[in-house]
């Protein structure tokens, strides 16, 4: 009996730790099936979503499938005849290749000129680049147009200090013995010269009325999409950029910008004329027949 | 003494389970610290990973960083003076007006003609898409163009059966009571009827002569901005399309198409003429005020 009442509370100790030990494990094993059914799940009950797929789509709610509808309200929509300018066959071939001639100029250019640039023009070709298809219609992009100086400073400052961090771990492995060459890499001029910074932020999410998040399906593919007719856009009218993904400073430009939380930094593009003595290597693009195939 | 040596097995079942316990929380710290500092490591040793980055790049070496160079032998290459055409400022805002108008008659269409459209066209439009920049130039995109009538329908069935199944699985929850509507959802007729399909490939990784895997950073976002001006190339001729992402018919269609293994379907686009009855959602864009922020 006395042993028994010794015993007790030790009896008690070790069945807290069994009792902890198997929730802990359970947790543990939760955790792992999840993962494993992902894919499956993903395929079985949520049919726009593909297992390929690694665009970061939220999903909140169900949707149709991979056809880009114009509108997640478009059942409701009435609709209007479509009858778009139609061009003979001999201006469609003049008309194409001479957008073709006009879009293989384009080239990314460092060396921007400070010179000012028209707002007006800037806002149209904002205005273009929403004009491009997206996921259900969720058309979930932000572009920050940057032109106050002290902020483009700021945004190279933050642009920068991510640069020279990546830029001193490489040199200490294999590059050490070419640091000037290197320099010149994670010193980014254009950032203060350009006359406008133009960030652009994918909206990960919307939010409803309700509060509730909305889901904004291939909202990355969507802004890239709109991103390659900002760059149409930009081309045609004769201005230069340089596209770049700064996207470890996301975060941090995201604060400095006051962009909400939904919202992840995609693509930084300065903009402006090309600087008079503007050079870009003598690269080459693929010949037309390593891209297409025909069938 | 006998009182000791009875707890004794009592206290080392106790020691066990501490030990156990202890070692399973270490093992759950170390997961939880791995995830947390997954960005600080990848921004470590791959400056040019984002944490935030979803697309599927397969790194394979390492590059500079986020800014897309033009080429991976860009120190290699001479430098040569750029100097487009540069517009004065009244012909620059006639122009960014002109072309947003332009864009901005886009729609998606899905009742396409069956017209026959000038081939020289479709390859015009394809060389226009391949004017799109690329991480480190690697230009990481294959173009299908198929308009072989039997191969056409063969990707309708593909596309068809993959969608039949997303609506029945629908149908079984919540829209039970509406399958004429949806029906008219997963028939795709313009798989049949456009001239052409044209199916984007992202390479996700590219091969050397030596057989070892060549990194396309940004792949994803890189072939999203060519499918960004191929849209542009292709309103600005006329022609129709409806931007579709049926991935998870991409491994079928891909075997169909005979593309190799570092291939992913990322876009499906039926294109030609719009059909004379064609009709479109009456949508509205966001106004400027709503994507653009001027700081």
């Amino acid at each position: 009996m006395a042993l028994l009442s010794v015993l007790t509370p030790v009896l008690v100790a070790v069945l807290c730790m069994v009792i902890g030990f198997m929730f802990v494990k359970s947790r543990q094993t939760e955790t792992t099936s999840q993962d494993e059914t992902k894919g499956a799940s993903k395929a079985g009950f949520r049919p726009w979503v593909d297992q390929d797929l690694q665009d970061d789509t939220e999903i909140t709610r169900e949707d149709e499938d991979g056809e880009w509808v114009d509108s997640a309200e478009e059942e409701d929509l009435p609709h209007v005849p479509y009858s778009p300018p139609r061009y003979p066959e001999e201006k469609m071939l003049q008309r194409s290749q001479e957008f073709y001639t006009l879009m293989n100029q384009r080239r990314s250019v460092r060396l921007i000129s400070p010179e000012p640039v028209p707002r007006e023009v800037i806002d149209n070709v904002i205005r273009t680049a929403g004009t491009a298809p997206s996921g259900a219609h969720t058309e979930p992009w932000t572009f920050v147009v940057v032109s106050d100086p002290e902020t483009k400073h700021q945004v190279r400052l933050i642009v920068e200090e991510e640069e020279e961090v990546n830029y001193r771990q490489r040199m200490g492995d294999k590059w050490v013995h070419d640091l000037a060459k290197l320099r010149t890499n994670w010193i980014k001029e254009y950032l203060d010269e350009a006359p406008y910074l133009v960030l652009i932020f994918k909206q990960t999410y919307g939010i409803l009325p309700d509060s509730k998040k909305k889901t904004h399906y291939y909202n990355e593919i969507s802004v890239s999409i709109s991103c390659g007719i900002l760059l149409a856009a930009l081309q045609n009218v004769g201005l230069v950029t340089v596209t770049s993904t700064p996207l470890n400073c996301g975060p941090q430009l995201r604060l400095l910008l006051k962009r909400p939380a939904n919202e992840k930094l995609l693509m930084l593009l300065p903009v402006g004329y090309p600087a008079s003595d503007a050079t870009v290597p003598d690269l080459k693009r693929k010949p037309l027949d390593d891209i297409i195939v025909h069938m």
